[in-house]
């Protein structure tokens, strides 16, 4: 069982600009830290600041950071924005669907799932800052975030 | 958030086997009920054989049913066993994973999902048997179950 890609990397882009307290990050700096693609994490760039989860700053100096505060930010909002969808099995194409009994037990499951994440925050995910932003190695050095 | 497709599959052939009352089944018999490939079908059934969820009865008036009572088969259990891992995001590569807070809130959440799904059996999935049955189309007319 998997979340998709998208939502990991999404989770991860939050994580690392939530590490950072407010100071810009880049696209660059997060791919490298992570050791992933800077084009693929670039689409979830682009769709977090849509949602209103990162703020850009454009220019030179520019780069991303959270747009509100870290403990308003659910982690089940941000996986049910993420995830393409949840059907856990392709009950769509099977013929029984309409009398099986796993659609209502899976449906079931999920929401106790989803109920964990949305007793959480950004902000909880954190609590270890200083040891992830040790693990991140050298950040750049905190610019002063533009209003 | 998916389940693997090899868990599909090993669910579909438990609830068909279990819908047939005893009744012996066919893989072919199986993979035309639901439209999908017998060669992927045969591989899960071989598996759910050697874990003891089958009984394969061997000859030209073989075939499979469940090995045990469906009230005993755990749904938990058989998705346990199926799927290949339960990593919803790739922590293994994850340079932060020592310190970051979603681990830990991801293993609650699953934790929450297995919950739910070690409460049923293939029983409670199959309460509406009939109508499955119905869903099916024309079953193969009930063989005399072998002992």
């Amino acid at each position: 069982m998997r979340l998709t890609r998208y939502t990991d990397y999404a989770m991860r882009v939050l994580l690392y600009v939530g590490a950072r307290d407010g100071a810009l990050s880049s696209i660059a700096e997060i791919a490298k830290a992570y050791g992933i693609s800077q084009n693929h994490l670039m689409k979830v760039v682009n769709d977090l600041v849509r949602a209103g989860y990162l703020a850009s700053v454009r220019g030179r100096f520019g780069g991303i950071r959270l747009a509100r505060p870290a403990d308003t930010i659910n982690v089940g909002a941000v996986v049910r924005h993420s995830e393409e969808g949840f059907e856990l099995v392709d009950c769509a194409s099977c013929v029984i669907a309409p009398a099986c009994g796993l659609t209502g037990v899976l449906g079931e499951a999920l929401a106790a799932f989803m109920a964990v994440l949305d007793r959480y925050t950004l902000a909880d995910l954190l609590t270890k800052r200083d040891a992830m932003a040790a693990l991140f190695g050298e950040m750049p050095s905190k610019a002063i975030a533009e209003a």
